[in-house]
């Protein structure tokens, strides 16, 4: 049967099946234009609450993910902001809206990687935690362009993503030093720069980072080596606007001993909050701006993610 | 043959077959005191030589064990400023002062348990990094004195020694919560106290321990909680005095990544240095002092470590 | 006789006999309403002009009055852009203006304690200093949720607005502990939040209000307490924008100390200045917002602040 | 003959012919104007192309001069955007856009001085280094106002520019101190506030201003001695937006030591980079601003010079 | 009866009949040199015992009083140290002992006061915190020195002994602003010398003085104004060196508010710690000494307080 | 005629024909030990009055100048425990005082030497300021080891030392850059360790050093760069123990600027204070230390000093 393709790819989700900021916006898209096509209704009103359901579903998938929530809010206002009223067409401004907001992901990631590629000096050292596509991706702009650098990566307990980053830096040739999380502020005053990723970025210009970000930018700053976070601008979460606090995920304890004694606690959070002055800019497709004012460049660019 | 305790001692610590400061200290005191017993010169002059050459062979043995060195400068230190010419009491004087020191040792971790345990208040939580033999030993103390407490210890990578802390604590029924080490920063404002051990003190008041130890303590500050260090007054290092940097051993790549790629530098320092402002106070058998008046208590109780 | 009543209304504002931002900004509406309904011309441009010199009366009646200049701010803005000329039909658009501005500010007021209460986690412990109905506003809204959480508040001196905190606290079951100002650092380390109102922002994202807050504010820092300000966005003081410094009423002497010996200089400043970096966010109407981009904000939303 | 008003601007700009943001913005003005009076293409598609070949001659006459940039992107922007075909009339556009820039910049000097002349308390100190026409004329505005105050100037070596604002100074009578640049720290706890001049303002907020000024602000911060700077919006370089760092021009040898050792490697660097968090605000032709939300407030006024 | 005057002077103690650390020390003092008088045996081993259960009802009356134990101290060490067995002659020995101390402490108040005095610049402005007749008697000296200085002081809720202070420095002629605790940070940039007492200094160096002193060291770092304690040396507790914390007492609510509600839970702490590194100087009979090397001063003076 | 060497080196020292700490001490030294030789008297009393009045002669040449007067302070610290009472004989003493102190200085600085280049690290980059002799003999020894490093120094204005730093670096090979001072911050994070001299010490354990030095260390603490302070102990100033402030000479205008504007006010203070906090340690004979603990360093080396 051909049903529900929201609830599906949301359990994929909740599985781990699919991840990655950017893959499980990808995926929710997908899910959205599907059931959109699959629609039988030919009531304006009954393909909204269709899609709304949808949108609830996939919410649910996830604790923290303003990328995906941000791609299906798009696609609804689309809709909702549409004088149109046949169903079918309303289908192609699904179709559309999924299409464009899976384009500009794309660009953003290109706009990011040209924009920050900009910031590698020729023989400096480039220091990153966990493994982000957007940083890797800049990276090897950089590279490409012809700049010869170094990075300094972390492990990252205790999933060990550094080792990803590591390898994709040692493929395009650049030379790579490799240490546990609690080394970074040993080497922090030998490195030039040090960049994150982002899965979320708050009203206050704060970001939600892999666990360990905070404690990078912190030890980043006793050094006075510039901090930066590389990321799409739509991974501004609009619910901290309104109050929420970014929930913070709290993964299994196996990931970080199997067979730990049986009365020990073992607190697994995913994430950290890095506090906007300790970043000195968020390298995003608009350019490098300062955190303090993303609410008013997410009015400015994407004001829809507000309603 | 008997030949040459001192060589063999050193080889085993060489190796990591004898670990931990005191334990190293420990063996190398017992292999200078069998060394005087075995002893076939009647002449002072010569005793003094055997014993200097062990001395070199013994200090040899590892880059930096001040409390080892340490014990054999007391032993040293005796036998050259003793009137006495005969070989044979010299033997003895050595084994006296090998005894008094392994004594003082054992008395020294018992006076820092009982004036640590006093810094632990009912109800607190205490956060502590790596295993410290002095550091668990306080907790004990505490603990057996009726004191109800928590604690938060990291895994402490990439040789998981907070495992040992956390069996230790769970042991005695303390209420244990294990984090990854970069969650440090996520659980500081959560806890009342941050204690750690030392493997060397320098002549500025700083403390050389695990590496990590000095992003828990810029980490403590930030969040004004107080950070003590554990330690026997001996740990303190007199090389640093003239000019010597403590030296950070860097240990093999295999430790954090065991098949890792060709190509790539893994960094592996042991130890890092938390700066004497980091720190509250030292607690050592003398009572808590500041870290930036540790010469000055040198030299008031432990002279002979100047010479 | 009916006139002026915008000379009475300043005339009790001068005498304190209204109090409050709040209060304040309401009487002044309606004393523009009044004297509009009051007048006699049916020239625009003498109706522009009572209004102006009212405006004036009332600018005049306290240095420091942000929202209610706001509020006059945007009647006679209205009246100004308003191509009509028939002074009647004016009349109505000051009291069209005038109910807008009281509606809003009921509104605003409604919809920070929404947005605020969920910064309030279940058993967490708020700080707070001086009494703001805003604030107490919000913790009621929390309260009302369900949420379980504790208060600690300072009585502040010279006028005790503490204790309307306290009581208000305590008549809806909230567990309160009540401390002299200078204890503020003592218990800073026991709390979860520090939350405070204000009565002016400035240009630069400063925040005026009750003297000591700047201190906790500090306070706050120094012991990684997240810090926030609720505000209504209409207390962001334009004229600051100019290179006016916002004004510090000083108090009188007798406030402090009856019976003072003659000679002492007795200071007393109702106000300090907080500056924008010790501000986790300004929790208003919009949402949570940093200081940092308040101009931007208000030229958003009340661009006419600006005329 | 007439050819090429562009190339020999660039040339006296670069030979410092013609100095100061200001002057340079001018002449580059001048020379746009000039150029396109001498056209004598009809086609819209032909002038463009000139004009943007003196841009690139224009812009390759210094590293960083903002202003000046900012002014040409105007002028063509202007010309690109205007729907007429008729060179004639475009000519005049050019011409209407020169001398609304020149004229803009005027108002603007007038309006800082302003602004400015506000924060100049009576009976206050104001510490400034080097030399900033904007800043003197601020000083002059608050003189003229019947302010009384002190100024503290430092040499600014190595080319002394620090005398020629004392000397302004001196003439307009007010009370000045001037010391040498290594005297900051001695005399910052004695003034009231720090102003200074910009030479370039990046996307993130930072300042770029005469080597030194950093040190002053970060002295500045030490002290809790507010720290301001002056300077027109247009000195915002929207290249940094897209990754650029802002050159930092590096002068001669001879500057700072004429008859030097051979060997001797002398560093000129011309400016440094203040970052925002040490600035209390801008003092713009819009007012008093925070750095922070410098790029949205050029996108609410210039948004031309993103394009 | 004559009997135990140790036990009738700690009732008068915990009553607060008697205040003051120099004050309950004198008493204490006289209570241990009257009950040597009136002792009854003439076995030097009862006269100890005495002379100990003296010392132990005199300690509970007050759970804070270095400078009061100290003088207990020194009387038992000297009457055990002394070889003589006649107890007439070690009533001597406990008559001798406390006129010396007694002497001392008049010689210590004397001789801080002449140092102190002369960091005292004349046309400065000195800001206190509660009242210390160790500051005021320094500042009378400075006064009497011919220096020309103002006092800030702050009112000291909730017992106002900031009165006392404004009333003394009045009294001498010197010109005294007086405010509420809370606008200390207002003030602070205006002063150029923050002065304070101290009931008790610890081992790690920090001190314990009034509620609301460590606030006035970390405003006074905040603005770069020097911070010094003004304190004899035997205010030092050497049972911070073995692990205790300095109790904190914790007085009535009625203090504070007299007719509060019923459930308010009113805090009183009377003292606070001020960190070591807030201070730039203790002002001792000693002279100026860094509160870091309290403990070596300590062995080195009265190395008896520790036995 | 032979009278009063004393008063003839004061001359010299007041005319600046004499200068540099060192220089300053030998000549004082050599006056005291030629006047004594020339003594007429054979009364011990007047020999130690001619002493004395020598030394205040020579105290009143220049406001700070610990060493010299250490030096003298020494000499006549000797006669006066001295039993002996025949001035001949004492006539020794006074030349024996003077020879060890003179062999005591030069010792120092060699001694000084091998510690202070121990902490050279090889391929490292040293910042300094100024000019001093005992900064630049500790770098000659380290090249003369075999290390390999780099220097970057400030020209140091007025009086532009850093160009006999520069000279004498570039004499034994090293690669030196030269900068003006207000750039040091432009380099601070590229160098490994910054090193300076001094002038005197203060019992706080502050430094006084050539204008300028206070903030190089700032920006040092603000990069996370290594300060240390290179000093022989007798620079320590035992006047500020008893409540002194160091005076800070105050040198001519045209150092500044020679035909300057009649009316500006030039201030040239020629040293600034350095707080113990900035200092990772002072180099000194002894080891290196932390400059907390200075005044204990000096109770139990030159305890004469405090006479």
């Amino acid at each position: 049967m051909l049903q529900d393709p929201a609830r599906a790819t949301a359990e994929k989700i909740r599985k781990l099946e699919i991840q990655g900021a950017r893959n499980v916006a990808i995926a929710a898209i997908t899910a959205m234009e599907t059931l959109a096509n699959q629609t039988k209704t030919d009531s304006k009103k009954e393909f909204l609450k269709e899609l709304l359901k949808a949108k609830e579903t996939l919410f649910a998938s996830r604790e923290t993910e303003p990328l995906m929530r941000n791609a299906i809010r798009l696609i609804i206002n689309q809709v909702e902001e549409n004088p149109e009223k046949s169903v079918r067409k309303l289908v192609g401004t699904v179709s559309a809206a999924s299409q464009r907001f899976l384009m500009d992901l794309e660009n953003s990631k290109e706009r990011i990687a040209e924009i920050g590629a900009k910031r590698i000096r020729n023989k400096s050292v480039v220091f990153t935690h966990c493994h982000s596509s957007t940083v890797t991706n800049l990276l090897k702009k950089a590279k490409q362009e012809g700049k010869n650098f170094d990075v300094v990566c972390t492990e990252t307990r205790p999933l060990f993503q550094g080792r990803i980053t590591a390898k994709e830096m040692l493929d395009i040739g650049v030379k790579t030093t490799f240490i546990v999380d609690s080394a970074t502020r040993f080497f922090m005053n030998q490195v030039d720069l040090a960049i994150v990723g982002a899965d979320a970025i708050t009203s206050e210009g704060n970001v939600i980072n892999k666990i360990g970000t905070s404690t990078v930018a912190l030890v980043a700053q006793e050094a006075r080596t510039p901090f930066y976070v590389i990321s799409e601008l739509l991974k501004f979460d609009p619910d901290t606007m309104y109050g929420d606090y970014e929930k913070i995920e709290e993964r299994g304890a196996t990931e970080i001993w199997e067979d730990s004694p049986s009365k020990l606690i073992i607190r697994n959070p995913a994430f950290d909050v890095t506090r906007r002055d300790f970043i000195h800019g968020i390298i995003c497709e608009e350019g490098i701006i300062s955190p303090h004012s993303i609410t008013e460049v997410m009015h400015r660019k994407y004001s829809w993610v507000f309603k």
